[in-house]
């Protein structure tokens, strides 16, 4: 058992000893997850979701910015839909449920439920679209999908997951692509800038991207036990889609002319992400853009006369204030309180009784470092919105110093098997480009590659496997 | 062909010469919907699916206010699962769709795709309620479901069609009667205050009720050809699920209780019944609270000096003002334009031309009656945001008149059947109660019991049918 930042012996397993413990502990203990009896699906509990809620809110109010709509695709796709692009189905027919019967009747072709839904989007454009004019079609879908996956954990990998999922099409490669890197863009400036996860941008190598792409852009985190996280990639196509679907639209000049296509995704698995970067052994702690409550004011000593008043009147300042406050006047102990809203992830709990009443202030306690900061209720809202946005940075830049201090330059195979086995982090090194020696970083040191960087450096020049001419720099790590 | 505002003809059937296919035509010309390769599924393209978030906006947030919490639960239920509450699968089971392959293997025990999610809340429930402290249980979910019906139309009848789904559970009866009573009014105010449709609310007959409920609620509203259109329902289940599942609670006095629960959805039809409601021969109307745009800018002779500047000094003032505005600068002609937003239901269309900036105005043209107002520059926010309540008012007036004029109160199952065959609308009557007479009216007259309406008044002493004492009101219609 973990204690908390109280001294207090919690629920959860403390994560130095099982960090994968620690994270289920946290799922389940702060009330973000159920289990169903159907495997490998999970509940998304109401504080779970409204996490998500906030992540949509933000990313949506982002898509809408750059010129996207939202649409509603079928959840249902036949398999001579699926079968239209060739890599594509190879890379999903192995994971997809089918469904075989509708109502009490077998059904002619067998559909199966939505793994992603590129061959829907073409299906309808080759439809919808006739000319220029109908171009750049920017779509997007907050849905769920399904994959048949053997093993299954929360957040991380579900057989049932929400995400959005972009689409768009556009008239030429180069509009294409700017699509695909500003989507990125997006993901990355979400994470860091909302959810305080530091990133690592690049592209994907052929063997790791998506199936049917050209390029796969990718932002990869790293947790705080020093495995990666992919989280949130951006695809572009070029007209190979177009040309399996049929896709076709006359220019300006009225010529008939096949156009490219992007798609892009982030799921709840940003949610596993964000918890196994910024929890500790008291629980969750969310940062403060995202989090449902961002301050809970708690009453003490609230029999005596006028705290409960008094509290009241601070939470309706605070909430007046734009900060999503909530109040726990229950019958609780503070001890109880305290644990809760620190496995909760609360990032600031507000105390207020009589001596605070008597000199005007009230106690703010951060949920990331633990301090106490005393504030005199006169402007007690802008600094409680300073301490958020202080938390904020504070565990930006711990996870940022986490990446820092564990990507390492690795010259040889040997430095990245020991560097991965003794500390673990983001092995960085150069590559020939060969699919044999990623292979090989796979099979001998444990790890898969997990991009390019687009911020290239020259950390060497031969490949870290065969040590003949390299042509990149690539980052090696274990991922979940 | 129908013609236009503008006296062109439109490219849509004359809504008096052919309801349905009118409909059809404004779904589809609207770019509302679009068509799939899965039969009875269907797209909900950009305009179509931003009306729904509008909807959605307005219902999360009464939601939200009222205590709800949103969540995610699976979209997959095993077969076992459905099957506890023997009501409810009865009436559930003919019409699901099966999952019964998960990957390239036959799973052991169908799962059926979500046709709605009472069995999934009642089994986590069983799970995480212990105490009186856990209750109220108040949660909803934005998702889809799937019911495999053999006829579809857009937006009414879909195979997987959007909705939300609220589920509740209460330590007594009565707070969970107020409960299925407050989201019926919810659901009202909603159609009343924001989509323009005045509802009938009332009880559903035993026959008409949902499956495993005591009580089901609806808002019934009546559409521009006097059909009747279920639009949001709300179910009391009493303890009935609860005992199927096994939820239990250790009230305050440390006994074991058996708590009582609620659910209660609206859907996408609610779509399909503003379009029967407010459309004309021109196309779509839309009620402007939940108008994607709600004022479409049009430059006249925009390549004179200075139109296209006042265009968008206009357009930015109308939306700081908080108006959902757009502005078409396209090369396409001023017909074109007039058409394409009327098609749209854009409730107001604001020209600004050469003579319009000489005399510091613009001119402001009503969707609903094509009215034609000339506003001055100065408060032009005002102007317009009043005319866009104006209408509002004008269309739950014209849909009010409509429901009053065609609700009729009838004696007799002969007067019932006249009217319906000679006008159509909602027939008033007295019932005894009886199934038999409920059926008598469907074989003889063609109606079905739309409700009960809560606002009972004492049109006569006999059932309408059978002549026997009545025990209440009843309104009979030709439902959607």
């Amino acid at each position: 058992m973990a204690q908390n930042k109280s001294g207090q012996v919690t629920q959860i397993t403390d994560m130095e000893a099982d960090f994968a413990q620690w994270y289920t502990d946290v799922c389940t203990k702060a009330e973000l997850i159920g289990y169903t009896s159907v495997k490998g699906m999970f509940i998304l509990r109401p504080y779970g979701y409204a996490i998500w809620e906030n992540i949509q809110r933000e990313l949506d109010q982002r898509f809408k910015e750059t010129g996207h709509s939202n649409v509603s695709m079928p959840m249902l796709i036949p398999e001579s839909l699926l079968q239209k692009e060739k890599d594509h189905v190879e890379g999903f027919a192995p994971e997809c449920a089918w469904v075989t019967m509708g109502g009490r009747e077998e059904l002619e072709e067998r559909l199966c439920v939505r793994p992603t839904s590129e061959t829907l989007f073409c299906e309808h454009w080759a439809n919808v679209v006739h000319s220029w004019r109908d171009l750049p079609m920017l779509y997007n879908q907050w849905c769920s999908v399904l994959r048949w996956e053997r093993t299954t954990r929360p957040f991380l990998r579900h057989r049932e997951f929400l995400w959005q999922e972009g689409h768009t099409l556009h008239a030429t490669a180069e509009e294409a692509i700017a699509e695909t890197e500003q989507m990125l863009n997006i993901y990355a400036d979400l994470c860091e800038n909302v959810l305080a996860m530091p990133v690592v941008k690049g592209l994907k190598t052929d063997k790791e991207k998506f199936a049917g792409a050209e390029r796969t852009y990718t932002i990869e985190c790293m947790m705080h036990d020093r495995k990666a996280l992919q989280n949130g990639t951006s695809h572009y196509f070029g007209d190979g889609f177009a040309r399996a679907f049929g896709i076709t639209f006359s220019d300006q000049n009225n010529r008939q002319s096949v156009p490219f296509e992007t798609s892009w995704g982030l799921t709840t698995r940003t949610i596993g992400g964000l918890i196994m970067t910024h929890g500790d052994n008291s629980g969750l702690v969310l940062p403060p853009k995202v989090a449902p409550i961002q301050a809970m004011v708690i009453p003490v000593a609230q029999h005596k006369p006028g705290v409960l008043d008094a509290a009241r009147t601070l939470l309706a300042r605070l909430k007046k204030a734009g900060i999503r406050a909530d109040m726990d006047d229950s019958d609780q102990s503070m001890g109880w309180k305290a644990a809760e809203y620190e496995m909760k992830g609360v990032p600031l709990r507000v105390e207020i009784g009589p001596r605070d009443m008597e000199q005007n202030q009230c106690v703010l306690v951060c949920r990331d470092s633990g301090e106490k900061h005393v504030a005199s209720l006169d402007g007690v809202e802008a600094a409680a919105v300073e301490m958020l946005d202080q938390i904020h940075h504070n565990l930006f830049a711990r996870a940022k110093k986490n990446l820092d201090d564990y990507t390492r330059v690795c010259r040889t195979l040997e430095e990245v098997k020991t560097f991965i086995e003794t500390e673990g982090g983001f092995a960085k090194t150069m590559w020939c480009g060969d699919r044999d020696c990623e292979d090989k970083m796979k099979e001998e040191a444990g790890v898969s590659s997990r991009c390019m960087p687009l911020a290239q450096e020259q950390v060497g020049n031969t490949c870290v496997c065969c040590g003949k001419p390299a042509r990149t720099m690539i980052y090696w790590g274990v991922a979940y």
